[in-house]
């Protein structure tokens, strides 16, 4: 299916970071869902390059909603959100057409697109889409919440900087997705700030690993084969740019551990089935506990770097070396927070629409 | 789709632990495809249960395939691939019945499918329906090493030992394939065995992390969105039980690099573009670039151990202690090798056939 | 996806007409839907050769359930039916190996699989392969029945000769359910059986239309793009061997009519919206009314007939004249009426599913 | 998969009749394929309403392609075409909101959506909404007509006046592809205008049937289960607003035929097997034989009718009579037939690029 993500709910994805508008269509939603435009201007803003260790390019990102939404409510009938792209410099990148940047899709789109594809600031590649997947997981975030189920990300590691792990979920979710810069430490915060702005004196660039936590899922949902939680999850967030590992709960650390410590013991409170830890990150078998989801992204550093790099000319077909021109993020890590947020909502909408049927979604409880 | 792998190809899985029959149906496939039947079992018998680290239960696991295939070639129309389960204790299960058992899908299974599910040995659940996976795989990693693609996975890591990563790919794939124990330094080898013997003497389990390679991808296969190839690899990993995180090239490593030592320089060698490193393990932008795949997958510990555990008794609603009985593995990573190498199979001829067509399979060269 | 029909309930198909063994795999089925075997073998009873109006070849036809179905019910994994292939006769088929049969599909497999298809009595393309359809049918129609959905089909027309259309649908559904040779009026059933006889007689075959009629499902149902109500049913009565039309309520002959004609008035009754007329078959905008789905299907004339016909022999290059030899149906629309009834309660449920959510079809209300 | 279109290759819908913007999204197209916009607009003019047999509400139908497309050519990613929506009248509905207007979608929508859908000039079921599939279908008619495949549509039937049949399919597909009103007898033509003329001076409409041919499919195409050519071909076309039913080759008729006249003989001809009829529509066991493709499809008269009609008024639960008011099309089948193509060929190219791989269809021969 290429360029959709989800079954029963799906959102198809299309624009490149210089052509004219980027979007997004959201089909299979359920009908009567408020939209709260606000919330995803909100949530766009997360999105956003500020200050130094983001990119120069600071675009409106002014969500144009032109079907699917009537007197403020999902119709049930397919969502189209444009953006516009302004502030674009495409001289910028003509001069390095030939030249495949290192870490980037240069070379892989030129295989796959045989020389046909928009290789301005990176074409359909460029992180710039990622603006109508926050736009889309917008709505998600917020039907989901009013049905008790919140989601929320933060930076547990940029460099050997650590933040604190989740632990109470309910309350870290709220706080991390009111801050710009989501760390809940804010020793922890100040210095990932100073490490990102080392690097961008540097002309260097960093990455990290962003913990998600999602709670108020019923137990019961995901499949054995082929479509576990974690299948449909890693699915999702494999897709975003710049992602190379994704693990639940405990994830590599099991590989240490003993079954005696890495299982979790289920206990009755307040009669209702629980796990006394979570090492499985909420899920057995695939399906989710109820107790809350949890997983790590790990996002490498930008590719985009100012030093000088080793690379191949394909014009000429010979090895050179060069310096990438351009305004680029010396750092992803908190703006993609938005982005894993967001397609780990379309994700759980989808399966629960599955499981629950279409409306589901629909109402306020 | 449920229980169903894969859009041009497709894998559909059957069976319960102590149900009749398990199998599989392979849909999609070129025909023309010699079915090498000596393979397949060479294959099955590396996902046996072998000797003190394993489970008693041993079937005999011999295929009969009963369609899909005419005087030993794939026709192109459906393959079902069928197994007898005959070795079966299922009395073992009945008393445990109400017990949650830990780390396993006992609960999530119960809550998903309303308490009708077949619960001896863990049903549609158990690791025994990894056995059609393994079947079905060897079918597409024949085919694929005659178009010269090679697959191959180790064990990188067991509780604190390590084995030697992966370096000259081609070489040592073609070495672990032939190892029942998939580890490439004898000494680390020892030793992984003994410490999965001193679990098991102690009635407990271990977990660890495999190591798997792709040599001989052309690039230019994967999709920016939403199908990236770490999306659609990961999607079929991690729908193996016990599988935790999966991490491309660097992985998890990454979130302590910079930019600069993170990218991967193009080069030209003997008229063909390479990387000089491979930390994005053969991908960038979720395309290969013709470099070889490499991928990280944490197993985690069995959760069947003869310890005593905490639970929920779900037909009195009590907190209980008590210890699992019948037969189980201390550890299954060196087992899950050729399952993770099977699916990886799976998905890169579905993904092949996809860009270059059902019949690009057909045919030796 | 080929040989899979669905997207939240699936069946995949396996199997050739002399291979050992044929079958399918549902997916996605609710959990403790009771599968009445008795009922199965009723359904299959109606799909087998009866008389001298069919083939000589008459199969035990046992289901024989491998998985998904525990203590006799569904467990909400995957059910895998299977049955032998026994009263085979495959050296009937070697000698015409080379000779294209007019009508059947030997020439386009032969194009299609390069000519490593199982050519003996069809292989994959033959009407043997509806028998697992038919039994996964049988689920489905059993459980919709306990919804209030109730499917049936009469033979409308065979040559000239035309039966009453329906036209109190609750009734005339349970009448023709219990019918072996489904025609309402006993004058036209003797014509039509007649008529079947004087082309075996020939060494001829006919053809005719099925009218199908589906009571009790609610208003809703069915998507305006893609997935429309007739596009999901026709998708699934066009899979089934010599269908070659389709049409819904009024159907070709709204092409003579006005819209004054055309509309179906709305008005309310015993407070339900319920349409005067239902030409449109039940469906307005791709989405069910509440009103009964109504459609026909055309079965062209069995292409294996005993007369002399020009062919091409794919082995010499040449024409030539031949008679077709073994064991065949002077006619098959008797047959099929279960196989349109079995794909039509497998369409169904599958939409009920994606609206209302896997567990629906559970429960007995 | 909703308003989704295809597997390998997918067009997605979105947009309302009196929404601001309308539009198609195009996933999985190869690159390379020029982009002819004077060939889309005349496509586009094909299906405009002209004259008195048309609705009054002419829009300019300027697409707007804002991705996907670079220097002229298309790049392999996503292609989003928009249109706006400019000459709408909305205030003509608000007044009939609660009048369900019979053959309309109305009611369907509103059991569907929960009264959450735009109702404005049929909303999302607007047959507007068929614009950007005509612009969709433009670039892939376009480009199968490189690789040697014609599509074309003729008004079979309308009333009860004949078109003469397609025989000299090569031709006659040229010839149709240049006319507005598309009718190859030049007296039909005007008879059936006249026809439309006085239904729409009785404020009446009419309906009737097209015949679509296809040249130049190579054989070997299709699926015996379930994605027959037939299947996927009606999937598509059942999913155009007005159509009813739809017939391969000799369709309907085979019910009067025996099996010796229906079946078409194969013949060798200057080295390639043909068969000497095309009864089967060029389609033998749901696959491609080579021979011409052709089909029917009934377009039933435009619900739309200026009479009095009696329908509910859902806001009291009333009967009541009421006369629609707005502006309307007395006939739709000579627009419809570009829409067909269209479905046509974006279900072609589809199949096609699941056959022989994403590129086939790149590339000038």
């Amino acid at each position: 299916m290429k360029n959709v993500l989800g079954n029963s709910i799906t959102v198809t994805l299309f624009g490149e970071s210089h052509g004219e508008q980027i979007g997004a269509v959201i089909d299979g939603i359920a009908p009567g869902i408020t939209v709260d435009l606000d919330f995803m201007r909100k949530q766009l803003d997360l999105r956003k390059p500020h200050g130094r260790i983001s990119t120069q390019r600071v675009e409106a990102d002014e969500p144009n909603i032109v079907s699917g939404v009537f007197e403020g409510k999902t119709t049930g009938t397919p969502i189209c959100i444009l953006f516009e792209n302004n502030n674009t410099k495409s001289k910028d990148y003509s001069k390095t057409k030939d030249l495949m940047r290192p870490g980037h899709a240069d070379y892989t789109a030129l295989e796959k697109y045989h020389g046909f594809a928009d290789y301005r600031g990176g074409g359909h590649f460029s992180g710039r889409i990622t603006t109508p997947i926050v736009a889309a997981g917008a709505i998600f975030i917020d039907a989901l919440k009013r049905k008790g189920i919140h989601i929320g990300t933060h930076m547990k590691q940029c460099g050997t900087i650590r933040d604190i792990p989740f632990a109470n979920y309910r309350e870290e979710i709220a706080k991390v997705n009111d801050l710009t810069f989501p760390v809940l430490d804010e020793k922890a915060a100040k210095e990932m700030y100073a490490y990102m702005e080392a690097a961008a004196n540097e002309g260097d660039s960093v990455g990290g690993i962003l913990e998600t936590a999602v709670t108020g899922l019923p137990a019961g949902v995901g499949e054995p084969w082929f479509d576990s939680m974690e299948s449909m999850l890693a699915h999702g967030i494999f897709s975003i740019p710049a992602v190379k590992g994704v693990e639940f709960g405990k994830g590599f650390a099991f590989a240490e551990m003993k079954g005696s410590e890495a299982n979790d013991s289920f206990r009755m409170k307040e009669g209702k089935v629980v796990t006394r830890t979570n090492h499985n990150g909420g899920i057995n078998g695939g399906i989710t506990n109820g107790m809350p989801i949890l997983f790590h992204t790990v996002i490498k550093p930008t590719p985009s770097i100012y030093k000088e790099q080793d690379t191949v000319n394909m014009g000429t077909g010979e090895n050179v070396s060069f310096r990438i021109q351009g305004r680029h993020d010396p750092a992803i890590i908190h703006r993609a927070r938005v982005v894993v947020d967001s397609v780990t909502a379309i994700v759980l909408a989808d399966m629960l629409a599955l499981r629950y049927g279409t409306d589901w979604l629909y109402g306020e409880a």
